[in-house]
Protein backbone atom coordinates (compact mmCIF):
# COMPACT_ATOMS: atom_id res chain seq x y z
CA UNK A 1 0.00 0.00 0.00
CA UNK A 2 1.47 3.39 -0.92
CA UNK A 3 2.23 5.70 1.95
CA UNK A 4 -0.45 8.35 2.38
CA UNK A 5 1.13 11.80 2.45
CA UNK A 6 -0.70 14.80 3.80
CA UNK A 7 -0.35 17.42 1.01
CA UNK A 8 -0.31 20.33 3.49
CA UNK A 9 2.49 18.63 5.43
CA UNK A 10 4.39 17.85 2.20
CA UNK A 11 4.14 21.47 1.01
CA UNK A 12 5.40 22.61 4.41
CA UNK A 13 8.41 20.26 4.18
CA UNK A 14 9.25 21.64 0.74
CA UNK A 15 8.97 25.23 2.01
CA UNK A 16 11.28 24.42 4.94
CA UNK A 17 13.79 22.92 2.52
CA UNK A 18 13.49 26.08 0.39
CA UNK A 19 14.34 28.25 3.41
CA UNK A 20 17.42 26.11 4.11
CA UNK A 21 18.53 26.60 0.49
CA UNK A 22 17.94 30.39 0.69
CA UNK A 23 19.85 30.56 3.96
CA UNK A 24 22.73 28.68 2.32
CA UNK A 25 22.73 30.01 -1.26
CA UNK A 26 20.45 33.05 -1.31
CA UNK A 27 17.16 33.46 -3.19
CA UNK A 28 19.01 33.72 -6.49
CA UNK A 29 20.64 30.33 -5.80
CA UNK A 30 17.29 28.51 -5.52
CA UNK A 31 16.72 25.66 -7.99
CA UNK A 32 14.20 22.79 -7.87
CA UNK A 33 17.23 20.46 -7.76
CA UNK A 34 18.71 22.13 -4.66
CA UNK A 35 15.36 22.19 -2.84
CA UNK A 36 14.66 18.56 -3.77
CA UNK A 37 18.06 17.55 -2.38
CA UNK A 38 17.48 19.51 0.84
CA UNK A 39 14.01 17.97 1.24
CA UNK A 40 15.22 14.45 0.37
CA UNK A 41 12.59 14.07 -2.35
CA UNK A 42 12.51 14.08 -6.16
CA UNK A 43 12.27 17.15 -8.40
CA UNK A 44 9.07 15.67 -9.83
CA UNK A 45 7.50 15.64 -6.38
CA UNK A 46 8.22 19.37 -5.97
CA UNK A 47 6.81 20.08 -9.43
CA UNK A 48 3.65 18.31 -8.30
CA UNK A 49 3.15 21.03 -5.66
CA UNK A 50 4.76 24.09 -7.24
CA UNK A 51 4.42 25.22 -10.85
CA UNK A 52 7.73 27.05 -11.11
CA UNK A 53 10.74 28.20 -9.14
CA UNK A 54 9.18 31.69 -8.95
CA UNK A 55 5.98 30.19 -7.57
CA UNK A 56 7.94 28.28 -4.90
CA UNK A 57 9.99 31.36 -3.92
CA UNK A 58 6.81 33.44 -3.57
CA UNK A 59 5.08 30.74 -1.52
CA UNK A 60 8.17 30.65 0.71
CA UNK A 61 7.75 34.36 1.37
CA UNK A 62 4.01 34.06 2.07
CA UNK A 63 4.78 31.17 4.44
CA UNK A 64 7.13 33.36 6.52
CA UNK A 65 4.33 35.90 6.92
CA UNK A 66 1.89 33.11 7.81
CA UNK A 67 4.31 31.65 10.41
CA UNK A 68 4.77 35.09 11.97
CA UNK A 69 0.99 35.43 12.17
CA UNK A 70 0.71 31.98 13.78
CA UNK A 71 3.35 32.90 16.35
CA UNK A 72 1.39 36.06 17.08
CA UNK A 73 -1.95 34.27 17.46
CA UNK A 74 -0.40 31.47 19.54
CA UNK A 75 0.97 34.07 21.96
CA UNK A 76 -2.32 35.95 22.32
CA UNK A 77 -4.65 33.70 24.25
CA UNK A 78 -5.95 36.61 26.30
CA UNK A 79 -8.27 39.31 25.02
CA UNK A 80 -6.00 41.95 26.55
CA UNK A 81 -4.91 44.31 23.73
CA UNK A 82 -1.68 45.22 25.55
CA UNK A 83 -0.71 41.55 25.66
CA UNK A 84 -1.57 41.22 21.98
CA UNK A 85 0.48 44.31 21.13
CA UNK A 86 3.42 42.90 23.11
CA UNK A 87 3.14 39.59 21.25
CA UNK A 88 3.11 41.44 17.92
CA UNK A 89 6.23 43.43 18.81
CA UNK A 90 8.20 40.55 20.31
CA UNK A 91 7.33 38.18 17.48
CA UNK A 92 10.19 39.27 15.11
CA UNK A 93 12.95 39.00 17.75
CA UNK A 94 14.93 35.80 17.02
CA UNK A 95 15.36 33.78 20.20
CA UNK A 96 17.34 30.79 18.91
CA UNK A 97 19.49 29.73 15.99
CA UNK A 98 16.68 28.28 13.87
CA UNK A 99 14.64 31.45 14.34
CA UNK A 100 17.72 33.52 13.44
CA UNK A 101 18.07 31.62 10.17
CA UNK A 102 14.39 32.34 9.53
CA UNK A 103 14.91 36.07 10.11
CA UNK A 104 17.94 35.95 7.79
CA UNK A 105 15.74 34.43 5.07
CA UNK A 106 13.25 37.26 5.67
CA UNK A 107 16.06 39.81 5.11
CA UNK A 108 16.98 38.02 1.90
CA UNK A 109 13.36 38.56 0.80
CA UNK A 110 13.52 42.24 1.89
CA UNK A 111 16.59 42.71 -0.30
CA UNK A 112 14.87 40.89 -3.16
CA UNK A 113 11.73 43.04 -2.82
CA UNK A 114 13.52 46.01 -4.36
CA UNK A 115 13.96 44.23 -7.70
CA UNK A 116 11.00 41.79 -7.61
CA UNK A 117 7.50 43.37 -7.68
CA UNK A 118 5.70 40.19 -6.56
CA UNK A 119 7.93 39.74 -3.50
CA UNK A 120 7.56 43.47 -2.88
CA UNK A 121 3.77 43.14 -2.72
CA UNK A 122 4.05 40.37 -0.12
CA UNK A 123 6.57 42.06 2.19
CA UNK A 124 5.10 45.57 1.94
CA UNK A 125 1.64 44.06 2.45
CA UNK A 126 2.91 42.36 5.62
CA UNK A 127 4.41 45.65 6.84
CA UNK A 128 1.13 47.49 6.18
CA UNK A 129 -0.90 44.71 7.81
CA UNK A 130 1.23 44.87 10.97
CA UNK A 131 0.77 48.65 11.11
CA UNK A 132 -2.99 48.30 10.74
CA UNK A 133 -3.09 45.66 13.48
CA UNK A 134 -0.84 47.63 15.88
CA UNK A 135 -2.90 50.79 15.28
CA UNK A 136 -6.16 48.99 16.05
CA UNK A 137 -4.65 47.37 19.18
CA UNK A 138 -3.78 50.88 20.45
CA UNK A 139 -7.50 51.60 20.51
CA UNK A 140 -7.49 50.42 24.15
CA UNK A 141 -10.64 51.90 25.68
CA UNK A 142 -9.75 55.11 23.86
CA UNK A 143 -6.55 55.44 25.91
CA UNK A 144 -4.40 56.60 22.99
CA UNK A 145 -6.09 59.46 21.06
CA UNK A 146 -7.21 58.35 17.61
CA UNK A 147 -5.05 60.86 15.73
CA UNK A 148 -1.91 59.60 17.48
CA UNK A 149 -2.42 55.84 17.19
CA UNK A 150 -0.91 55.36 13.74
CA UNK A 151 2.21 57.36 14.69
CA UNK A 152 2.65 55.43 17.95
CA UNK A 153 2.11 52.13 16.13
CA UNK A 154 4.66 53.02 13.45
CA UNK A 155 7.22 53.86 16.13
CA UNK A 156 6.60 50.63 18.06
CA UNK A 157 6.84 48.43 14.97
CA UNK A 158 9.97 50.22 13.79
CA UNK A 159 11.62 49.74 17.18
CA UNK A 160 10.73 46.05 16.99
CA UNK A 161 12.06 45.61 13.42
CA UNK A 162 15.23 47.59 14.20
CA UNK A 163 15.87 45.49 17.31
CA UNK A 164 15.22 42.27 15.36
CA UNK A 165 17.91 43.37 12.90
CA UNK A 166 20.41 44.01 15.73
CA UNK A 167 19.67 40.65 17.38
CA UNK A 168 20.01 38.94 13.99
CA UNK A 169 23.64 40.06 13.67
CA UNK A 170 24.43 39.60 17.37
CA UNK A 171 24.85 43.31 18.19
CA UNK A 172 22.09 43.10 20.84
CA UNK A 173 20.85 40.09 22.80
CA UNK A 174 17.26 38.85 22.44
CA UNK A 175 16.83 39.47 26.17
CA UNK A 176 17.89 43.13 25.89
CA UNK A 177 15.68 43.59 22.82
CA UNK A 178 12.63 42.21 24.64
CA UNK A 179 13.43 44.40 27.67
CA UNK A 180 13.61 47.43 25.34
CA UNK A 181 10.19 46.55 23.87
CA UNK A 182 8.73 46.16 27.37
CA UNK A 183 10.19 49.55 28.34
CA UNK A 184 8.53 51.12 25.26
CA UNK A 185 5.18 49.63 26.19
CA UNK A 186 5.54 50.71 29.83
CA UNK A 187 6.31 54.25 28.69
CA UNK A 188 3.32 54.26 26.34
CA UNK A 189 1.03 53.10 29.15
CA UNK A 190 2.42 55.74 31.48
CA UNK A 191 1.89 58.44 28.85
CA UNK A 192 -1.63 57.49 27.89
CA UNK A 193 -3.34 55.54 30.65
CA UNK A 194 -4.19 58.07 33.33
CA UNK B 1 51.26 56.54 -23.19
CA UNK B 2 49.20 54.21 -20.98
CA UNK B 3 46.23 55.74 -19.21
CA UNK B 4 47.00 56.51 -15.58
CA UNK B 5 44.35 54.99 -13.35
CA UNK B 6 43.83 56.12 -9.77
CA UNK B 7 43.86 52.83 -7.79
CA UNK B 8 41.41 54.19 -5.18
CA UNK B 9 39.01 55.19 -7.95
CA UNK B 10 39.45 51.82 -9.69
CA UNK B 11 38.73 49.91 -6.48
CA UNK B 12 35.63 52.04 -5.97
CA UNK B 13 34.40 51.24 -9.48
CA UNK B 14 34.87 47.52 -8.84
CA UNK B 15 32.98 47.78 -5.54
CA UNK B 16 30.10 49.61 -7.26
CA UNK B 17 29.98 46.86 -9.90
CA UNK B 18 29.96 44.29 -7.08
CA UNK B 19 26.93 45.97 -5.50
CA UNK B 20 25.11 45.91 -8.84
CA UNK B 21 25.82 42.17 -9.11
CA UNK B 22 24.62 41.56 -5.51
CA UNK B 23 21.47 43.57 -6.18
CA UNK B 24 20.82 41.48 -9.27
CA UNK B 25 22.04 38.00 -8.28
CA UNK B 26 22.56 38.05 -4.51
CA UNK B 27 25.84 37.67 -2.61
CA UNK B 28 25.94 33.96 -3.43
CA UNK B 29 25.74 34.81 -7.15
CA UNK B 30 28.92 36.91 -7.07
CA UNK B 31 31.74 35.78 -9.37
CA UNK B 32 34.80 37.69 -10.64
CA UNK B 33 33.38 37.20 -14.15
CA UNK B 34 30.04 38.81 -13.30
CA UNK B 35 31.70 41.76 -11.51
CA UNK B 36 34.20 42.24 -14.37
CA UNK B 37 31.33 42.33 -16.85
CA UNK B 38 29.37 44.84 -14.75
CA UNK B 39 32.48 47.02 -14.35
CA UNK B 40 33.43 46.72 -18.03
CA UNK B 41 36.97 45.53 -17.19
CA UNK B 42 38.85 42.25 -17.29
CA UNK B 43 38.86 39.56 -14.61
CA UNK B 44 42.65 40.01 -14.38
CA UNK B 45 42.18 43.68 -13.48
CA UNK B 46 39.88 42.72 -10.59
CA UNK B 47 42.37 40.08 -9.41
CA UNK B 48 44.97 42.84 -9.34
CA UNK B 49 42.95 44.59 -6.63
CA UNK B 50 41.21 41.74 -4.83
CA UNK B 51 42.76 38.43 -3.83
CA UNK B 52 39.61 36.35 -3.88
CA UNK B 53 35.86 36.53 -4.28
CA UNK B 54 35.52 36.39 -0.46
CA UNK B 55 37.94 39.31 -0.14
CA UNK B 56 35.91 41.35 -2.66
CA UNK B 57 32.58 40.53 -0.94
CA UNK B 58 33.99 41.58 2.45
CA UNK B 59 35.43 44.81 1.03
CA UNK B 60 32.02 45.50 -0.49
CA UNK B 61 30.47 45.24 2.98
CA UNK B 62 33.13 47.47 4.58
CA UNK B 63 32.58 50.00 1.79
CA UNK B 64 28.84 50.26 2.62
CA UNK B 65 29.75 51.06 6.22
CA UNK B 66 32.34 53.60 5.02
CA UNK B 67 29.81 55.26 2.67
CA UNK B 68 27.27 55.50 5.49
CA UNK B 69 29.93 57.15 7.66
CA UNK B 70 30.78 59.59 4.85
CA UNK B 71 27.12 60.50 4.47
CA UNK B 72 26.94 61.09 8.21
CA UNK B 73 30.05 63.28 8.31
CA UNK B 74 29.00 65.21 5.19
CA UNK B 75 25.70 66.04 6.89
CA UNK B 76 27.26 67.20 10.16
CA UNK B 77 29.03 70.47 9.43
CA UNK B 78 27.82 71.98 12.70
CA UNK B 79 29.12 71.09 16.12
CA UNK B 80 25.55 70.77 17.37
CA UNK B 81 25.13 67.22 18.78
CA UNK B 82 21.37 67.22 18.05
CA UNK B 83 22.08 67.93 14.39
CA UNK B 84 24.68 65.17 14.37
CA UNK B 85 22.25 62.74 16.00
CA UNK B 86 19.60 63.64 13.41
CA UNK B 87 22.10 63.04 10.60
CA UNK B 88 23.00 59.65 12.09
CA UNK B 89 19.34 58.60 12.33
CA UNK B 90 18.27 59.89 8.92
CA UNK B 91 21.30 58.41 7.16
CA UNK B 92 19.83 54.88 6.62
CA UNK B 93 16.51 56.12 5.12
CA UNK B 94 16.68 55.54 1.35
CA UNK B 95 15.61 58.69 -0.51
CA UNK B 96 15.97 57.58 -4.15
CA UNK B 97 16.19 54.43 -6.23
CA UNK B 98 20.00 54.13 -6.19
CA UNK B 99 20.02 54.51 -2.41
CA UNK B 100 17.24 51.90 -2.16
CA UNK B 101 19.35 49.42 -4.12
CA UNK B 102 22.20 50.18 -1.69
CA UNK B 103 19.98 49.46 1.31
CA UNK B 104 18.84 46.23 -0.38
CA UNK B 105 22.49 45.18 -0.72
CA UNK B 106 22.94 45.94 2.98
CA UNK B 107 20.00 43.63 3.79
CA UNK B 108 21.61 40.93 1.66
CA UNK B 109 24.71 41.32 3.87
CA UNK B 110 22.54 41.20 7.03
CA UNK B 111 21.06 37.89 5.84
CA UNK B 112 24.54 36.61 4.98
CA UNK B 113 25.90 37.60 8.42
CA UNK B 114 24.06 34.71 10.06
CA UNK B 115 26.10 32.12 8.15
CA UNK B 116 29.33 34.08 7.49
CA UNK B 117 31.40 35.02 10.59
CA UNK B 118 33.54 37.61 8.74
CA UNK B 119 30.51 39.47 7.38
CA UNK B 120 28.96 39.15 10.83
CA UNK B 121 31.91 40.94 12.42
CA UNK B 122 31.57 43.83 9.97
CA UNK B 123 27.81 44.35 10.29
CA UNK B 124 27.63 43.78 14.06
CA UNK B 125 30.65 46.07 14.46
CA UNK B 126 28.82 48.77 12.49
CA UNK B 127 25.72 48.31 14.67
CA UNK B 128 27.80 48.58 17.84
CA UNK B 129 29.70 51.61 16.50
CA UNK B 130 26.45 53.43 15.72
CA UNK B 131 25.18 52.71 19.24
CA UNK B 132 28.39 54.03 20.77
CA UNK B 133 28.20 57.18 18.63
CA UNK B 134 24.50 57.81 19.34
CA UNK B 135 25.06 57.27 23.07
CA UNK B 136 27.92 59.76 23.16
CA UNK B 137 25.88 62.31 21.13
CA UNK B 138 23.15 62.11 23.79
CA UNK B 139 25.67 63.49 26.26
CA UNK B 140 24.36 66.98 25.38
CA UNK B 141 25.39 69.22 28.26
CA UNK B 142 24.31 66.37 30.53
CA UNK B 143 20.71 66.74 29.33
CA UNK B 144 20.02 62.99 29.18
CA UNK B 145 21.08 61.26 32.42
CA UNK B 146 24.10 59.02 31.87
CA UNK B 147 22.33 55.82 32.91
CA UNK B 148 19.58 56.37 30.34
CA UNK B 149 21.66 57.37 27.32
CA UNK B 150 22.40 53.86 26.01
CA UNK B 151 18.72 52.87 26.26
CA UNK B 152 17.57 56.05 24.49
CA UNK B 153 20.25 55.59 21.81
CA UNK B 154 19.22 51.95 21.22
CA UNK B 155 15.60 53.01 20.81
CA UNK B 156 16.46 55.83 18.37
CA UNK B 157 18.70 53.64 16.21
CA UNK B 158 16.15 50.83 16.20
CA UNK B 159 13.41 53.24 15.10
CA UNK B 160 15.70 54.44 12.32
CA UNK B 161 16.62 50.92 11.13
CA UNK B 162 13.00 49.76 11.33
CA UNK B 163 11.83 52.78 9.32
CA UNK B 164 14.60 52.22 6.76
CA UNK B 165 13.29 48.67 6.29
CA UNK B 166 9.72 49.92 5.74
CA UNK B 167 10.87 52.57 3.25
CA UNK B 168 12.97 49.94 1.45
CA UNK B 169 9.88 47.88 0.64
CA UNK B 170 7.65 50.90 0.00
CA UNK B 171 5.39 50.43 3.05
CA UNK B 172 6.30 53.93 4.33
CA UNK B 173 7.52 56.97 2.39
CA UNK B 174 10.96 58.48 3.05
CA UNK B 175 9.21 61.73 3.96
CA UNK B 176 7.03 60.05 6.61
CA UNK B 177 10.06 58.16 7.97
CA UNK B 178 12.06 61.37 8.35
CA UNK B 179 9.05 63.08 9.97
CA UNK B 180 8.82 60.15 12.43
CA UNK B 181 12.52 60.53 13.30
CA UNK B 182 12.08 64.27 13.81
CA UNK B 183 9.09 63.59 16.08
CA UNK B 184 11.24 61.16 18.12
CA UNK B 185 13.98 63.75 18.53
CA UNK B 186 11.46 66.47 19.44
CA UNK B 187 9.97 64.19 22.09
CA UNK B 188 13.40 63.39 23.47
CA UNK B 189 14.27 67.08 23.71
CA UNK B 190 10.95 67.80 25.41
CA UNK B 191 11.54 65.00 27.91
CA UNK B 192 15.12 65.89 28.78
CA UNK B 193 15.86 69.52 28.04
CA UNK B 194 14.12 71.49 30.73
Amino acid sequence: MPKVVDPVQRRREIIHALWAVISDRGIEGVTFQAVAKAAGISVGRIQHYFESKEDLVQEGCLAIVAEAESRYFAATTTDNPWEALRALLIQPIPRNRAFRLGVAVWHAYLARAVVDPKINRIVSGAARGALYLATSLLDVDGAVPEDQRATAALRLLSVSDGLSQRVLVGATTAKDAIAAIDAELAQLKEDWIK
